[in-house]
Formats: C-alpha cells, structure tokens, sequence
C-alpha cells in the first residue's frame, strides 16, 4: 500500500518546471505534482481528458477560444481531444492526474517533452 | 465542456455530511466532493481504488491495522479491497475520486448509502 502523500513536501523536493513527478496511483492513473512558470507548449490529447488542481500560485489554461484562470483551490478538466496551453506568469504549483503512460506534451513531441518519473 | 471549478465554492453550497456532491468529470471518474464529520462506516470497494484529498480540517482513514490521519493538502488512496472507514472529529472536507457508479459504503447497505448528486 502506498503511504499517504504531502503535497507540499512533495514540491518541495524538486525545482523543475513543467516536469511532472508521479506521487502515487488510483487504478491505472497516475497522480502527478508539477510547477509550473512560463508558457507550456500546446497541445492535445486525443484519448484522456486532463485534470489540472491549482495547489499554489495562478494557472492559466488557454484554449483556443478562451482562457480558464485557476487559482488555488480550483480546478479544470480539459476534455479529451481539446488543445490548451498551460501558463504561470509566476511559479505555480498543480496537481495532475490522467491515465498511465499519457504524454505531458500530448501528440506534441517538444523540448518539454519529460519521461515519466516517482518521487 | 464542463466549467472550471472552485473547490471553496460548491463546499459553500450544501451542509449535510458523508453526502458526496458531484462537481465534475475526468474520463469515466466522479470528481466529488463531501463534508465530513463523524465516524463514516466501514466497507471497501472490489472494483476500485479510492482517492481523498483533505482541503480543510483533519480526516482520519481508518484501516484495520492503523490509522492514516489527513490534514489539508495531503491525499491517501485506499486500495481497492481495503476496509476503510473515515472518521473527522471536526468538520472536514474532502475531494474525492473514483469510478462513477462507486457507491459510497462500497460492500456495506447503510443509512449513510447515498444517492449521486450533481451540483
């Protein structure tokens, strides 16, 4: 059985941006914690929504019709399929969780492309 | 597509306890949320994993071999199979995640079974 996991102690133990660290499962989902500055890279994924949670600081989810701002304590899915562009004017910290194996850069391959990794 | 959600906002809208309120959807998952306080009942779930993550206040998992005690930002998943039984001596609230169509009391018929509700 995994232990229980402290967010905050979790983000603590890294400072990459846009490099999710795997905190633990749910099924066959991995649940991820990234920090987040500057703009991300657009992007989609054609066979799993997309849950981001803001723990810390602002989020921006940019879509191509609109932008979805996220502050801590809210959270956004975005549908399978959709392209968004995440972006954090300062350091932001996110909770992520879509299924095992999903591309952080979705059907985009990127310099921001990051192998999957726990901590 | 379904709208960005604040946490804070849809705990705000109802007050009765151990009643999950569906605020949104990742994939084939419930995105909930609920007021704890009390001693919930002991279950588990065969088919799925269960996802908590502590917002406000302290949440107590009950585990047969021990306690697993939650405060804001910190998440545990029970595996499926494992009887667990929440417990929050003050009021506590949580996210929590897992296959729509999970029941609440999982194996056990209780007066605390409830019915799913979007809000």
């Amino acid at each position: 059985m995994e232990d229980k996991v402290n967010l905050a102690d979790k983000l603590a133990s890294f400072s990459e941006r846009f490099s999710p660290k795997i905190v633990g499962h749910l099924n066959d989902y991995k649940l991820e914690v990234v920090k987040a500055e500057g703009d991300f890279v657009w992007h989609s994924h054609e066979e799993t929504d997309d849950f981001f949670l803001v723990l810390h600081g602002r989020l921006t989810i940019q879509l191509r019709d609109r932008d979805v701002e996220l502050s801590p304590g809210e959270l956004f899915v975005v549908p399978r399929g959709v392209e968004h562009c995440p972006r954090a004017d300062e350091e932001a910290h996110v909770l992520l969780i879509e299924p095992a194996g999903t591309v952080n850069t979705g059907d985009v391959d990127s310099a921001l492309t990051a192998q999957e990794e726990h901590i």
